[in-house]
């Protein structure tokens, strides 16, 4: 029997953060696909939509004008999943039912006043905006005694559930730490307490050696395809000092990181010549009042297109049922991504 | 302010089985949708496709003509994700980098010759059919000594990223036990350890003490909704009987569960009137050698359709980076499903 290698044989990969495994089938790159073609977004849009409730001056659900806004625009989401002033409710029958009143906030943020932008497409100043706006929103809410986590994110394309196309994201900041960020928080706290660095630290420095699942650094912040990468073109944004949360970013810093949003998602857009859609969110401390020095801030791009503008990866079946898998390699994601050019192909146009 | 309340106020909700949290944001139902319309399944397809490598006599894509099967057919995936005979792999850099090589079986299961059928306008008998086949391929690929766990599962409709509507599932078999299975082994232990009896026993005696969120019911299943429910119109199957797995089950229970399968999904393809998409699967033993009597055989239904048959629940953003989260209560999906008829609405067509 040939030697193993992780280019062509099956194998499981752990991912050290949520402490969980995946499946990684690289030799089913080369299935057919006769499945669900999705429709890649290439519509032209008009920079102002009078239809558009993000649009200034446009009028929301709520009956509110939004402000003739210039950069970025935030307000509490008029169909927002979490309420302040919920009543304290807790049941537990037998430990089989359990359930616990949950109130928090949702806010939308809109990354600029032009309808037909996108991040990738926006200035590094623009972005650096939206930077500055996650700083304000996560040290507001953060501040709120009820308030213990702060859920940064966005959803990209009609793919990933977003319904209107103007740039936006959202934050919904509540007062239980959700699923993720609490394995994340045990995985990191686990690791800090035996090595004293944070797991995100050594795990950076050890690809900062080889740099074969790195995409693009600067001066402050490195993109890679994280090992344990679940999709296709899933990466990790790490800034290169530890810090617990955006608000301890320095100025230069913040630039970078708008930058390095800027660097990365040009690439996915001309990865297959589309607007690439992803989820994406920030990762940082409960804001519990505690240190949380073992936290490291970090941002996750999880984006579902695998072979095409209209071919994307499904997590269903066995994904929903057993574990992730996927069938391309975090190397192999990586070296696309890398050789990528960083001028938005839509530039050329 | 007033009193909590399950059907106003945002909670999270655990899930035991598991042993992890969601959110419930029952006063979001109301919020309107402007996002992407899935393309309900309404197509009339022939009873036989030439050009359908799951029909029978017809040429697969490794060059193999299908027999001309009657009942059901069984034969191992030409794209498979797991194969045999992977060599020895094993990597671990400072815990960072953890990988292992996996080796198993993927196999097709076609339900039935039929290209135009699905499990509910399948009859009970030809259900039982399928049954057998899931009890014969745990029997079989269960004995081997190093596939410690079977998933069985099906992917149905194009929106779950299945390939093909001819009617057919899945068996992926693999070395290490995956993910979910791996928790919910961990958790039907702690709670068996303690208590002397099943987790699902236990709640399931619970649920049919009110049967809010019960669906439908015979001699030996009960289908409910789980209080923890995550997709919308998520159910669980469960015996009335401890079983481990799929073999031990009677003929009589056999047969009463294909006739509850089949009285679900029609209520399924029922509720907005289209072949109702899911991914379903069976969650059974490790087949690791041990006894794992604290182990209860269920079969979870995860279907996306939220509101109609065009518009789904996303999992995205949020519960991609935080956790599972759902707008509609499980008490009321209950109730939606347990008002539906149980004759197939293109039966009277
Ligand atoms: O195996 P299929 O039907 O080609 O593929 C489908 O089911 C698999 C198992 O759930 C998934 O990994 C794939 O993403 C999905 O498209
Ligand atoms: O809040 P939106 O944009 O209306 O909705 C979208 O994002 C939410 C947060 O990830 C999800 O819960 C919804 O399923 C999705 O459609």
């Amino acid at each position: 029997m040939a030697e193993f290698n992780f280019n062509d044989h099956p194998h499981r990969r752990f991912n050290p953060l949520l402490g969980e495994w995946m499946l990684v089938s690289p030799q089913r790159s080369k299935r057919p696909w006769q499945g669900q073609q999705e429709e890649p977004d290439r519509a032209e849009r008009p920079a102002y939509d009078p239809t558009c409730y993000l649009c200034p001056g446009n009028v929301r659900a709520n009956g509110e004008h939004n402000p003739q806004y210039t950069g970025t625009f935030v307000f509490d989401n008029d169909f927002a999943a979490l309420q302040a002033d919920v009543p304290a409710g807790d049941l537990n029958v037998e430990g089989l039912l359990q359930a616990k009143a949950e109130s928090g906030v949702g806010r939308v943020i809109c990354f600029s006043p032009r309808h037909d932008l996108t991040l990738p497409e926006m200035s590094v100043e623009a972005i650096r905006g939206v930077v500055d706006v996650w700083v304000e929103q996560f040290q507001e809410l953060g501040a709120q005694p009820d308030i213990n986590y702060v859920q940064i994110f966005e959803n990209k394309g009609f793919m990933m559930g977003c319904s209107n196309p103007h740039p936006h994201g959202q934050i919904w900041a509540q007062r239980h730490v959700p699923g993720d960020p609490a394995k994340e928080t045990v995985q990191q706290e686990a690791y800090y307490k035996e090595q004293g660095k944070t797991l995100l630290a050594d795990y950076l420095a050890l690809e900062l050696r080889t740099k074969e699942r790195v995409v693009v650094e600067n001066d402050h912040f490195v993109v890679l395809v994280p090992f344990w990468a679940a999709w296709p073109y899933e990466t990790l944004v790490l800034p290169r000092r530890v810090v617990q949360d955006i608000t301890q970013l320095s100025d230069e810093e913040r630039t970078a990181f708008a930058d390095i949003i800027r660097r990365l998602t040009i690439r996915y857009d001309n990865l297959f010549q589309t607007s690439f859609p992803y989820s994406a969110g920030l990762h940082q401390r409960p804001t519990d009042g505690q240190e949380h020095e073992s936290w490291h801030l970090h941002m996750h791009f999880y984006p579902p297109l695998l072979r095409s503008a209209t071919v994307r990866k499904f997590m269903v079946g066995y994904e929903l049922l057993a574990e992730a898998q996927r069938d391309i390699t975090a190397e192999y994601a990586a070296q696309r991504l890398r050789e990528l050019p960083e001028v938005h192909y839509k530039a050329g146009l």
